[in-house]
C-alpha cells in the first residue's frame, strides 16, 4: 500500500469539530477537541467517537462509561484550539470556558456549545491507537437553533486552516 | 429527551458521501451510498462505516468481511443518487457505472471514484438499526489527486440539497 495514497484518501473524509468531555468517579474532569465522530444508528440513537487511547479523556470515559459531545459553533475556532491541550478546571470553568454538568450524565456541558448530546457507552472498540466509543444518546439539547442547515452551524476541521488535518 | 433537539443536534454532524461496495462468495455484488463514515485509528489505519442492518450491502460485508469505500467526487451528485437504490450489475458496470475489482479485496472499485480504500472487517458493532463495521485499510488508491484540501474534493451530504439529511 502506498502511504501517500492512504493519507490522501483518508483525508478526503470531511469532519466537524466537537469538545468531548468526561468526568471520573473522583471528580476529575477532562475536555478534548475531537473530530472522528459519526452517528451509527437511528433507533436507538448511537454515535461513535474515536478517542486517543493514551489520553486523559479516554481514561475517564473508559471508567465512567459516559461522555458529552459538545458541538463547536461555526466561527468559534478558539474553542477548538483551547481543547487541543489538556484543560485545567477552575471553579465552574474548564480551559477557561464556563460549564455546567449534563442533565443526565455528569460530564461538563460547555455554555458556549450551540448544542450537545449526552451519551452512555454501550461498546468500546479497542483495536488501534484510538478507541472507538459507541454511545447511546440519552439526552440532547440545542441552545442555538441553526438558522439554515444544521451542519452549516458547526465549525468544520477545514475551518481551522488550509493545512490542518486529523486523519490520514 | 426532546426528539427535535436530538434530531437537530445529530444533524449538525457534517458528512461526506461514499459508495460502499461488497462482493459475496457467490459472486453477487452490491453498492450503496453511505455517509456515516469516520477514521478511528492511525496505526493500524481503521475506518468505521455505519451500514443499514437489513440491506444487501450489509449482508455481503457481514459474509465476506471485506468492503471498498469509494469516494464520490465533488459535483458528482448523480452517483450518490444512483446508489440510494439497489444497484444492478451488467457486465463490468454496477448501477450503470463501470468498475473493476479491488487490488486486494474483491469488492468493486468505481472507475469514477477519485480515490478509494479497501478494507478488511476487524469488528462489527451490532447494536441498533445499523451495524458499525470497523475495517482495517489494506489498500488505498488516489486516481485524481485533490487540487486543494482533500476534503474539498469530495461530495458532501449538504451538496445534495438544502433538506437532504441522513442522521438525526
Amino acid at each position: 500500500m502506498d502511504a501517500d495514497a492512504k493519507k490522501t484518501a483518508l483525508r478526503m473524509i470531511p469532519y466537524g469539530l466537537y469538545v468531548l468531555t468526561a468526568k471520573g468517579g473522583d471528580g476529575r474532569m477532562t475536555a478534548a477537541t475531537v473530530n472522528w465522530v459519526t452517528q451509527c444508528s437511528f433507533a436507538p440513537a448511537l454515535v461513535a467517537v474515536g478517542v486517543k487511547a493514551d489520553s486523559q479523556t479516554h481514561a475517564l470515559i473508559d471508567e465512567s462509561k459516559e461522555f458529552v459531545l459538545n458541538v463547536i459553533a461555526k466561527g468559534d475556532n478558539g474553542v477548538a484550539f483551547t481543547f487541543f491541550k489538556p484543560a485545567v478546571v477552575e471553579g465552574n470553568t474548564i480551559g477557561g470556558e464556563p460549564f455546567a454538568p449534563g442533565a443526565v450524565v455528569k460530564a461538563p456541558v460547555l455554555d458556549k456549545a450551540p448544542a450537545h448530546v449526552e451519551c452512555r457507552v454501550v461498546e468500546a472498540v479497542k483495536r488501534g491507537d484510538h478507541t472507538l466509543f459507541v454511545g447511546e444518546v440519552v439526552e440532547a439539547r440545542v441552545k442555538t437553533p441553526p438558522a439554515g442547515r444544521a451542519d452549516d452551524a458547526i465549525c468544520w476541521l477545514k475551518d481551522l486552516g488550509d493545512k490542518v488535518y486529523y486523519g490520514g
